[in-house]
């Protein structure tokens, strides 16, 4: 799908979702809603792979495919500040799929349910024509510390923990017959979730948070629109993946193009008021990468001084290249 | 999925799944599960259609296919005892579907949402082949009154709200060309989730409930094995669905094979204790249907006093019939 008719399908859809109100601390349009049930905070987040799309068999097992499905649900978890409780699945199973791959698949869910602390406690299995599957993910957190996408200030630092790039990086070398390191395929393979960046990140005072799957560029405009601000990013200062420069050199590309560009990072991206940016950065091994402004621009300041506008870079046909597999 | 094939993959997946312990009131193998946070229960339960298996476009329209994904996924919230409160939808869309017939679909689901008090809050849509929906929909519970399957004691009478068979007989007759009436259609196009009455039962002390999804007697078996009991049913008692006898005479069929076979229905079936059993079922307008004996055989009682099996009476391709369009 083009992101216009995204946009316009978000827009035609707006009418019969929950935006908030009374105990939907949080409703539709953020990374998770939040629902308040007496003063405990419950995130509800929900994301679909499909073969061929998300995801391509001669890349990625069937158990990798599992782990990517929890794992990009509970990075928008993380990016409520919340933290993952249980999982549901569903999925849709062709008849050329095996059980022995639907139990790679389940394996793949269990390990990183595992890894973050969730549980997987039921599931719904049809038939199909293609391999899909829609992960639901609840989460929990105080609903006064619930990090919407809408409270950045100016004068807020922006906060990058995770590596940027490394996804999209990984699916052009491979798709363009590269010799691509095992470490780095795994950024597309088995993302990981900063959960616990995200928790310590909405206790440092955290203003704004997104995890990073449409790309830096597209997740920071994406905090811009909500909260009404602009902002101002060194590019220097973004935490390009390891192998991510030398995929660029092979293929003649910019390596900014992945690193702000590339989308499929499941990094958190936080507007942090500026006394607690440089020590909750640091005490996470993340990055100050900029600071958000006035107004509604978001600009990219390169090592030679010149500018650009996030906005219009024209980044769209990478950042489908990282979400499409 | 032959029902074969279904029970090999549950028994192989058993092992990722949580099936309860601490906070996990309720895990995996029950109609939804139930999550003790601090008191109050929360359910999640998702269920998935699929284009050409779970409905067919020249039966059911779009917005019926929407109202269907909630009503299904609140029938499963309802046989907990618990009510509604959010959905989330993870929509698989093939580039033939256009913007205006998803909007019909979500139309359909906040038409659901709105009757049963839930509120749709967040979805992803992604591209596919084939056009399926995963919805996931939250409830509420006191914990200690979430009622599981597997309560059921000897001596308990087994209540029916609902009617049985209206959905398998409209589309039996749908395919066969008959002149199906509008309500009868209705039933499978439409769906209704007994949500109030899921909690009237399980106030009025219900020991064990399940929605009828599979067909009665296939589901009377999952609370039969899960409570490690036996049924007596009348046959007479099951309280039919109007228009179903005369699509079963039209057909040549038994009208009892879409009545306890026939599947799709979301009536409630509950095992409640004999002293409040015929008061509850007459406040709901339900039906006392047996009760609940001894051993593992569940038996349906004819009219002439001949016996039968439930679990040998091969109803199994009739069970597919209703579940796949």
């Amino acid at each position: 799908m083009s992101t216009e008719g995204e946009f316009e399908l978000i827009a035609r859809l707006a009418p019969f979702l929950a935006t908030g109100g009374d105990d939907l601390v949080v409703g539709s349009g953020d990374d998770a809603a939040v629902l308040d049930l007496d003063g405990r905070g419950v995130c509800l987040a929900v994301d679909v792979l499909v073969d061929e799309v998300h995801f391509r068999r001669d890349l990625s097992s069937l158990a990798d495919v599992g782990w990517k499905a929890v794992a990009v649900n509970c990075s928008d978890i993380a990016a409520m500040g919340a933290t993952p409780t249980v999982a549901v699945v569903g999925l849709c199973r062709p008849a050329s799929v095996s059980g022995e791959e639907i139990e790679e698949l389940y394996r793949g869910m269990s390990e990183a349910c595992e890894r973050w602390g969730l549980r997987l406690v039921g599931g719904d299995t049809v038939s199909s024509q293609a391999l899909a599957l829609s992960v639901t993910v609840m989460g929990d957190v105080e609903p006064a510390k619930a990090v919407r996408r809408s409270g950045a200030r100016a004068g807020d630092r922006l906060v990058v923990v995770g590596a940027l790039g490394a996804a999209a990086a990984a699916l052009a070398g491979f798709r363009a017959g590269l010799d691509v390191s095992d470490e780095l395929l795994a950024a597309h393979r088995r993302p990981i979730a900063h959960v616990e960046a995200g928790t310590a990140l909405a206790n440092a005072g955290a203003t704004a948070m997104i995890d990073v799957s449409d790309g830096f560029g597209a997740d920071l405009l994406h905090i811009c629109e909500a909260s009404e601000v602009g902002a101002l990013v060194d590019a220097a200062s973004l935490p390009a993946g390891v192998g991510v420069a030398a995929v660029a050199v092979q293929l003649g590309r910019d390596p900014l193009e992945f690193v702000a560009g590339g989308g499929d990072d499941y990094a958190l991206l936080a507007a942090v008021p500026p006394d607690a940016a440089d020590q909750i950065a640091a005490a996470l091994g993340g990055a100050v990468v900029g600071e958000v402004t006035e107004g509604g621009v978001a600009t990219l300041r390169m090592g030679d001084g010149t500018t650009r506008d996030l906005a219009g870079m024209g980044w769209d046909h990478y950042a489908d290249a990282g979400e499409q597999a």
